[in-house]
C-alpha cells in the first residue's frame, strides 16, 4: 500500500528535467541563475580551513541561532529565544515536513488554501492528516467565510504562505485580522506560516506572523535561507516558534535529520553581519520591473505581483490548451520553461496561467522574454 | 497530543552538552575529532567557485550517483542501476526516517533489534507504526527463534544494522542465510539494512546486503558518507532500494527535503576517484588497538568490538551504579564523556556498560585512557 498513491514527482523535477533536456531557458522551478555574493564564497574559502565539518548541534549552530534572534528582533521587533524557539532545518521544506509530521495526528484535519505550494498536502498525508482544501478567492485573497465553514473539530492546523507562492500575493492587516479572529474561536488550532519570501515584496510590505501577537504562541513560521541569500542548494532554513510546539518539532527532527550542514551554517552565520536584505529586496524591485517590461508587450497577461520572484501569467490570448500542455509546448517549441499553475489545486483546475520564475540575470530575463514576445 | 510522548532529548546531544559543559573529553557521540583530509578541503575550494550553489535534482547530483554505482560494483558487485535505484539524503538519519515513514503505514509493525540505535524506534513511531523489539542473544547475535516468534501478519519491516551500533557486531554468513529463510516464508516483510558502518570492520569483514542476491529485492540499505568520509556535518548519505520501492521513497524524500547540500555532494563526487577505503579502514584498526591497548590494564573490561568506531566496556569492576548515572559521573568526575549502552534498549535494560567513541586523534584517546585507566 503507496502511502502517496496519487502523488506524481514534484512539478518542479519535472519541469526542470524537461527545460534541460530541451536545452530552454528554465523559468520554472524557483531558484536564482544569477552568482552567489563573492562575501559568501570567501567566508566559505577562510572556514573551510576550519573546525567545521562535524556534527552542529542538533537544534543549529549557537553563533546562526543568535543571530536569526537578532535578526527577527530588528527585522519584526520580536524577541525569540535562541535557546528554545529556534530550530535550523535542512530548507524550509523539510522544516515544514517536520512541523507537520510533529504536530499532525492521525485523522487530524489541515486547512490548505487553494492554490497552495506543492508540499504541503503530501506532508499531512504522510502524517495520517487529512488535507483540507479551502479555495482563496478570484484575487487570491483569503476567504474568511469558506474557511470557517472548512473547520471541524479535528482541525488541528492551517497553512498560510505569504508572500505567496505561486500568485505572489500578500495578506493586508485586516486580513490578519480576520484571521486572528477566527482563531481566537477555535484555541485548539495552530498555525503555520510559510513566510520564505519574506524579504521579497513589492506593492506593499509583507506582515511577517511574527509581527502579530496574538498569532505568534500559536504559530510555526518558516523561512529559507536558501531564498534570502541565493543559495538554495545549500538547504539551510530554520523555524520559530514557541517552545511547547517546538519541543515537539525538535523530538521528531532530532530523529528525522539530526543535524544539519555544518559549513553551511557557519558561513551564513557570518554573513548575517554583512548582508544588506533591503539590497535584496531591491535587487528583486528591479528584477520584476524589467520582466514586466519586457512582457509588457507580449500577449501574455501579467498578474499583480506583489511578492516573492514569481511572476503569474495567463495565455488566453495565445492558446486555448491546458496549462500542463501549454507549459510543455512552451518548452518544445519556444524554449522557455514555466510551472502550470493546476498544480497548485487540489483538483488541478485549469485557468490558464503560468507562473515564471524572475530570479535570473537580466541577460536571461531579456532572452526568454524575447521567445515569449514572439509568441 | 503528542507524537513522540515518551521519547527524550537524544542522547547523543545530551551527551555531547554534558561534555562540553564540563570540558570532559568527548567519546560519546559518533564523530571525529581528527582532520578532514586535505584533499577534500582542496576540492572545495575549487568547487565553491563554480556553479555549484542552487538545486541539485531532488534523487542527488547526477554524477555523485554514477560514482556511488561504480562504488558499490566495485566493493560487492552489484549493479545498482543509477537513474531508479538511489537516492541521496541528508544524513543516513534522514534516510532511515524518510524510508519508514514512505513504507510503514498506520497500525503496520516493524521488528527493531535490541539494543538498538536511537532513531529507529521514534520514525517508526512518527509513519503510526508499532515498534516490536526484539532482543539479541547476549552476544549480540541475532536470535531467529524470536525473530520468528515476532512476526504476525502486520509485520511490514526488520530492521538490522551491520556493523552493529553500539556493540561493534558484524553477522555472520549462517546469520544472513537464516534470516533469508525467515523472510522467504514472509513475503509482505522488507528489510531496512543501516549499513553506515561498512568499511570499518576488524575480526571479519562485513557482509552487506548488496552481496546476497535474495535480499536485494526486498531491502533499503542505508549509507553515510559523513561516517565514511569523517564529515559527520556534511549530513550526505544515500539509500539504495529496488526500484519500487525506491519510487515510493522518493515520494516522500521529495517533499521533505526535496534535495540534499550541493556543494558537499559536489565534492564527495568528485573525492570518491581519489579515496581509498582501504587506508580509512587500517587507520581504523590502528586506532582500535591503540584503544583497546591503552584500556587494557584498566578496570573496564572491554567487549569483543568487531566493527564500528564504538568500543563498549563493563565496569563492574569499578562501580554498582547504573550506567546512565556512571556515565554522568564519569563526564563530572573523572572528565570523559561516554554513552550509556542502556539507551539503546526499549526498556533501558542496565547492563553496567558504557559506549566509548575511538574515532579520535590519537593524543585524545591517550589523554581519555589515562584517565580512564587512574578509575
Ligand atoms: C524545492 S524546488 C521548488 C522551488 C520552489 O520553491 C518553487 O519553484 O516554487
Ligand atoms: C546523529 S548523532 C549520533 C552519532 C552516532 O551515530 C552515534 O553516536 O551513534
Amino acid at each position: 500500500m503507496s502511502k502517496l498513491p496519487n502523488i506524481p514527482t514534484s512539478i518542479f523535477s519535472v519541469m526542470s528535467q524537461l527545460a534541460n533536456a530541451h536545452g530552454a531557458i528554465n523559468l520554472s522551478q524557483g531558484f536564482p541563475n544569477f552568482p552567489v555574493d563573492e562575501r559568501l564564497l570567501q567566508i566559505s574559502e577562510r572556514l573551510l580551513r576550519e573546525n567545521v565539518h562535524q556534527y552542529t548541534p542538533m537544534v543549529g549552530l549557537p553563533s546562526l541561532l543568535d543571530k536569526i534572534a537578532v535578526l527577527t528582533a530588528k527585522n519584526y521587533k520580536r524577541k525569540v529565544n535562541t535557546a528554545s524557539e529556534l530550530l535550523i532545518t535542512a530548507g524550509a521544506t523539510q522544516g515544514i515536513f517536520t512541523a507537520i509530521n510533529a504536530l499532525v495526528n492521525h485523522g487530524d484535519e489541515v486547512i490548505i488554501l487553494d492554490p497552495s505550494y506543492d508540499s504541503y498536502e503530501p506532508s499531512v498525508l504522510v502524517a495520517g492528516g487529512k488535507p483540507v482544501r479551502i479555495s482563496l478567492n478570484e484575487d487570491y485573497s483569503p476567504n474568511f467565510n469558506t474557511i470557517e465553514a472548512g473547520i471541524t473539530a479535528k482541525t488541528k492546523l492551517i497553512i498560510v504562505n505569504n508572500p505567496h507562492n505561486p500568485t505572489g500575493r500578500i495578506w493586508t492587516e485586516s486580513e490578519f485580522e480576520a484571521l486572528e479572529t477566527v482563531l481566537d474561536k477555535h484555541p485548539q488550532i495552530l498555525l503555520l506560516s510559510d513566510e520564505v519570501y519574506e524579504y521579497i515584496s513589492f506593492t506593499h510590505p509583507h506582515i511577517s506572523v511574527n509581527i502579530r501577537p496574538k498569532l505568534i504562541e500559536k504559530t510555526i513560521i518558516a523561512s529559507s535561507f536558501g531564498k534570502s541569500l541565493h543559495v538554495t542548494g545549500w538547504k539551510v532554513g530554520y523555524l520559530i516558534a514557541p517552545e511547547k510546539i517546538m519541543n515537539e518539532i525538535k523530538k521528531v527532527h532530532q530523529f528525522l535529520v539530526f543535524s544539519v550542514n555544518s559549513l553551511s551554517q557557519h558561513v551564513i552565520s557570518e554573513y548575517l553581519d554583512v548582508v544588506d536584505f533591503k539590497e535584496i529586496a531591491n535587487m528583486y524591485v528591479r528584477k520584476r520591473n524589467l520582466f514586466q517590461e519586457l512582457l509588457k508587450d507580449s500577449r501574455f497577461e501579467l498578474l499583480p505581483c506583489e511578492g516573492t520572484y514569481f511572476q503569474v501569467v495567463n495565455y488566453k490570448q495565445i492558446s486555448t490548451k491546458n496549462d500542463m500542455d501549454f507549459a510543455k509546448e512552451l518548452i518544445t517549441t519556444h524554449g522557455v520553461a514555466s510551472i502550470p499553475i493546476s498544480v497548485f489545486y487540489k483538483d488541478a483546475t485549469d485557468k490558464q496561467m503560468l507562473r515564471f520564475c524572475f530570479a535570473k540575470t537580466d541577460e536571461t530575463l531579456i532572452a526568454a522574454a524575447e521567445k515569449l514576445s514572439r509568441i
